[in-house]
């Protein structure tokens, strides 16, 4: 998917909402789990509730890995089931990969031509050459990690090194990539007090910014300092929409959370 | 399995070898291809071939999950090929996952309990709240990246972050994570030079040596800097061992490979 085509997609639902799919079968409705494919049901109901609430759905994959083979057939269904039925979605493989060249390369393959993601996240440890494989990929999009929400992200990521932090160092590098106009950037909601510096490095690009909701984040926060012309936010929210409820309802439970996201995202628009 | 048994297992083969599994099908010997599961029968027939001269085996995921479910497939049956039929190997899933607290511990079950692995390797990026969860696990091990072998290392890793080098800082902070005895480290061979640095900060643990071979990092050089009173290194080949033929007697040809460096070992141990 072209960048252009996500922000139309933006401009016409009125939403920059990525609903995470990390699917746990400890957290979701008791009656799916007679299904045959319980976390590909589950995902079925949300998406088919949610799609016009959203514009990305953003899979973890731990959460599939955990189960196996099984598991990896929940993710593919899932994501064949969004490419089928909704291909106006931007889908995110949130697999935090990176590895030496020729196996980033691998990486890449496994996510956008044998799953047919639209991006995938990348952590930056490794360097350059690490990431770049990703790049190569055309009208797809490889995620960095810059700065997480989690508190670990300040061991590092917020420390000095060469007179700027990390993650700002991440980002300044990161755009002399080649096709780095591949490039997105995962920033964390619950560091929002961060984003007017991390707009002047990197004002054009898309940011996906996971921990609103269960993390603590606070939506308008990182609207207020991380919004550009193009949007250029995907605000992603996982637990807080997907188990809103564990009755029958779960996947209307979820619209609604949805929905009021949404709405508070319509407003910020207009 | 307990460090002591890996130990053990070293003195006993008078080696510290460790064979990387990264299986391409585009270089694995034509005939296999008409096999059912090529990468598994690859796997299989090196295993057979080299189980008594090295003392660990790394399938790297990247190179399964590119194939998709089939490909998952594949490592779920070498691992469970080399848990039936090699108890004492050391196996490592070459992951390099990371993420917040209860995603790694998603990658943790899948790795340690789905797959029963004895260890992973982890990135360090997200810090301690993305590590420790895979630490919980018992005797089970967490290879922390901290100086990888690629050139993309100089990007991030070598640079001075608070008045010690990146890596110098992950491995300090490391030592004081809960569980923190079930950390080992990955060093690149190409980087030998650092490691008597390395050896101050972390004297007694477990480095995974990646690089000797076909990235040009020499066995040597490794081992003067490197070795500890329990030996403390596990060298990888991955490419070297692998693709020596690709001919009917491939195997074979892995294994000579493999004996050249496990004769190495076995005068550098005495």
């Amino acid at each position: 998917m072209t960048t252009q085509a996500l922000v139309e997609q933006i401009r016409r639902k009125k939403s920059f909402l990525c609903i995470g799919l990390d699917v746990d079968l400890n957290k979701i409705p008791k009656h799916l789990l007679e299904t045959e494919d319980p976390i590909f049901e589950f995902n079925k109901a949300i998406i088919d509730a949610t799609h016009h609430l959203a514009v990305g759905y953003k899979p973890n994959t731990a959460f599939y890995e955990a189960y196996g083979i099984k598991g990896w057939k929940s993710l593919e269904k899932t994501i064949n089931y969004l490419n089928a039925n909704y291909p106006e979605i931007f889908t995110i493989a949130d697999a935090k990969r990176g590895d030496i060249g020729n196996t980033s390369t691998m990486y890449a393959k496994a996510f956008f031509e044998d799953l047919k993601f639209d991006s995938v996240t990348v952590a930056p440890y490794m360097g350059k050459d690490s990431i770049e494989p990703f790049l190569a990929f055309k009208n797809k999009h490889t995620i960095l990690l810059a700065l997480t929400s989690n508190q670990g992200a300040f061991d590092f990521q917020t420390k000095d090194i060469e007179g700027k932090k990390l993650y700002e160092q991440v980002l300044e590098l990161s755009k002399s990539y080649q096709n780095s106009e591949n490039l997105m950037y995962v920033v964390g909601a619950t560091k929002a007090e961060y984003l007017s510096d991390i707009r002047k490095i990197i004002p054009h690009s898309f940011l996906l910014v996971p921990g609103v909701g269960a993390q603590g984040g606070n939506l308008k926060d990182v609207c207020k300092y991380g919004l550009n012309d193009q949007v250029g936010l995907l605000i992603n929210s996982s637990r807080g929409i997907i188990y809103a409820s564990d009755a029958i309802d779960f996947a209307e439970a979820a619209a609604d959370k949805a929905l009021e996201l949404q709405k508070e995202m319509s407003q910020i628009l207009s």
